[in-house]
């Protein structure tokens, strides 16, 4: 008989949710999918300590117990925030063949994990949205692309690059830049790299394309597609170049195929990017 | 006969200075130095192409003219600001044996021509205040500290821990975490790392500590020592840790000691760190 429910893990590596927030994804959840889909908050997702949902030790025990149990088809970051990279780096060595059935969906700090679990080969890491975008305008939307795509891994959802079964990934360009350095970080050579950001000034921007430029992989990638920078705060001085001139400034100093915009973005519009391109419902990674 | 004029070479890797700023600093050295120090500001300083100082090309060129003139004793780098990591490349390999006999003396975004210089082997790469400085408090004093430096190897302006001849480096954070992964990054195992920011707010400090020590290098340090934090802005909500507590966590966590504070910082404070470890006048690196 087939499985007739969905069960999806919902932990927070970086920054906390609130109760609030939880119960509003639920409600969405069921108005959509009714009992075929069921979310699992983790307690950890509501913990406090400073600037984290939770200690290290916490969130990395909340992320490796979700990964681990069988009973998940999909562990879903509810925000990111700020603390991915600081899970224990022992954690991933004790994942699973439980956690290599999953998808493991988020994006901006959680791409760390996106990119670590995808270097290890581990489960199929997707940058899309997450329950936090309900904060913005039009969230709801956002969080029912995530969820067809958890769910029925709808192809509507899909950037369309991402549509080919092309090799695609999508990162943060600030957080790209703090893990290309990393020895877990995936070589991206023959891939589509898609990359977006949100609130940093324009030369922000340019120095963390230095930075991701000079990875061995990267310049070797199929190409690399701009998403939206979003909320550029005004410097002291114009930078001179506007983030696509960026991206091309990069590109053709590195001989890297520029292959234009991604819809993609910390924004409601934001589609979904299967890390290494779409596979069907039922294929393994 | 001994050489009676030192002759130092004046460029700007990243933003611009204005000819008063020159002329103050000529001003000021000509005051403590008489005819025995003579600034030549290479006119590239002047330049402006939007953020930068001129071009990639026009900065690059510069800065490859004036390490390669055998006339100048020691390359100052005028400013920091943003874009030495954006160089050419390819002007890395033409460095002569004229450079291999210079100083080249700055901080901030200067801090990549360092690492750089350092990882080739080149000159005398040393961590320490440059003109704009003048714009700071009391800035005069970290002018006059550079120019002691330069001129005389004087040791009263060495950080503390530099004077001992171990093996120091010294960085900017933000700087540093766009470095690390850099195929041309020093290999910093055995050194001293002093670290420094300013304007950074605490959860960024600790993220790029994530990526600071993610490198196999920077885990094999002799240590960490912290230099100030100066000006971190109020974040949404607090973090949790000083940023000397989130120093001490990295190390705990990957096994680096940590050494204590270290004076240097953006600031006029800011003491000398020779990269490697102090050289008295006439030692080749």
């Amino acid at each position: 008989m087939a499985k007739t429910t969905t069960h999806i893990a919902l932990v927070c590596p970086g920054g906390p949710i609130t109760r609030e927030l939880a119960e509003k994804t639920g409600e969405i959840t069921a108005a959509r999918f009714g009992e075929s889909v069921k979310l699992h908050f983790h307690q950890q997702c509501f913990l406090s300590a400073g600037h984290f949902a939770g200690t290290d030790a916490q969130r990395s025990a909340a992320f490796l117990e979700v990964s681990n149990d069988p009973i998940y088809d999909a562990v879903w970051f509810a925000r990111g925030g700020y603390g991915a990279g600081n899970l224990d780096d022992g954690i991933f060595a004790q994942l699973t063949d439980a956690a290599r059935k999953k998808i493991f969906l988020g994006y901006s700090d959680a791409g760390v994990l996106l990119a670590r679990l995808y270097g290890q080969g581990v489960g199929w890491p997707v940058h899309g949205p997450m329950p936090l975008d309900l904060s913005r305008d039009d969230g709801e939307n956002a969080v029912a692309r995530a969820l067809a795509y958890l769910v029925h891994r709808d192809t509507d959802t899909l950037e369309a690059a991402a549509k080919s079964g092309k090799q695609t990934v999508a990162f943060n360009i600030t957080l790209l830049a703090h893990m290309v350095g990393a020895p877990w970080m995936p070589d991206l050579s023959g891939h589509i790299i898609m990359l977006e950001d949100i609130g940093e000034y324009l030369y922000r921007i340019d120095r963390a394309m230095f930075t991701i430029f000079a990875n061995p992989g990267v310049k070797n990638a199929a190409g690399i597609m701009l998403g939206r920078i979003n909320n550029i705060p005004e410097n002291d001085r114009p930078f001179g170049q506007t983030e696509e001139e960026i991206a091309k400034h990069w590109c053709a100093k590195t001989g890297v195929s520029y292959l234009g915009r991604a819809d993609i973005g910390h924004d409601a519009a934001n589609k979904i990017v299967p890390f290494g391109g779409y596979k069907a419902s039922g294929e393994t990674s």
